[in-house]
């Protein structure tokens, strides 16, 4: 293994304020692991957890729809642009070992389950409970707090570099 | 309007009995309509949608995750190939006026949130219950049968067509 | 091999007369011999070559750029949206089994490039000749007439089929 | 501008000695010129180019056709996975200001393409000698050595910053 774990952060563009504080915290929790933060690069939840990171210390990728970098928010390290709109979703999840989700709208989403989809362990920190059309529980883990979801989903890396 | 209306049908690959009856009763109403439908390509719930869909006399659009059209199911009349694994499915949605999902499994819930999140109408037959992290209901249509999926898909397509 | 042939044709969106009307000979005879055309559905070398495949019975599928099917030339069968911009010329050429360049501006050229690249035939008219930067000769067939491009098409299709 | 000057290198996977010692010298320069270079981040051409970004003290950004991040040469600081295949090429080139091509192949072509389509800036360093279909000469800046490469490419990107 090369490179430092990575966490995808996923959430919305507009939070709200006890949302985007959790965002920072989670982001702040990421840096101090000596973890990548990759995000969409954009403002809300995105922006809040890059600043969390920034502050610690941390490293961050934004991979942004659009395909000018300066739209990145300030504290993104290294923006990739992509043209491919809401495709770059996609691209976020692929780029993280594990994503975590905080709060959420229809784009968070889209990310969960096809970070799921893709076989990719997600963290929810209030965010969207699942339960799929037959019943069954969604196999996503729940965390209560930031520091929370970010230990679970280094464990996630861990086990996953072991089997 | 040079073409037909075009309705999205998604769900998973793989099914139980009752969901592809349901997914095959909706590709026959969406044909017996006189609208197109367009799918994922493959097996399962896509299948069964695109058989009844051909049973009827309808029209059928396989869009494809890899780069052999041969991968098609025996329903599609026009597969299109696409390279994008996963991402695929956000072109089924981005082709579709409207997608209506029978049963679900991830791969389902990503099209619902990809429509969603870009502004297209989903409606969900035995599909994905889902309410807002912040308690907000999620704006999707409940059908409770196949012909009642297609109806309410075909008002969405008027009243878009109209604004 | 359940579906027809399929030969993409490519160029540009603006070209010279004599350019136009090879292309819509291109159309016609890909029609004549039975098979489907795919191009990236807009004007120019697309819509003269899908003008003269639909003049002669022929069936074509655009795959366009953005995301909205009305874009489509009026000789389009079955338009394809994408939201993927220039990156729709990589499935003009992965939904081809060969491709026939007809002149070409950069957009062309790009696709004759990623055709060779992804192991696909390209038939050049009046199109780009190409020489390797080691002064290799470039693997592109080339034709004088449209019957002579759409017969080497074919000859490779066969090829391929019996491979 | 938050961000220095990103630069792309691209050429072939495998490559002739002296087309990668060109490679790497064009990698030295653009790190010593205090600029990122990005490319397509595996060996030959791409590897040689960001080798010599490393030892002169440069930032490299690998962007991959693959999910895997560790497909990425050793010289890659920042890999970027895209499951795109051949389409990432169009990411590489979205990604730079301006792009280099040193020697190539199809895929070299390919992006040499996109990037004037998009209307980015290609300087040529023993590559594709181009003329359109209809006589003009295609506008590509040629350069002979390195370091005049570097330099044409600085000046793309300075002309575009005061325009």
């Amino acid at each position: 293994m090369r490179f430092p774990p990575i966490i995808g952060v996923i959430g919305a563009g507009h939070a709200a304020p006890d949302i985007l504080e959790m965002a920072e915290a989670v982001g702040r929790e990421i840096a101090l692991a000596g973890a990548w933060l990759v995000c969409g690069g954009l403002g809300g939840v995105m922006e809040a957890a890059s600043r969390g990171a920034k502050a610690a210390g941390g490293f961050t990728i934004g991979i942004l729809p659009g395909r000018n970098r300066e739209d990145a928010s300030p504290y993104i390290d290294v923006p990739i642009v992509t043209g491919l709109g809401e495709g770059r979703n996609l691209l976020v999840v692929y780029n993280a070992q594990v994503v975590i989700a905080v709060g959420g709208e229809w784009g968070t989403l889209s990310e969960i389950a096809l970070a799921r989809k893709t076989g990719k362990p997600v963290v929810a920190l209030h965010s969207w409970a699942l339960r799929f059309p037959d019943g069954r529980e969604a196999d996503v883990l729940r965390a209560e707090t930031p520091a929370d979801a970010v230990r679970l989903a280094l464990q996630q890396i861990s086990a996953s570099d072991q089997s």
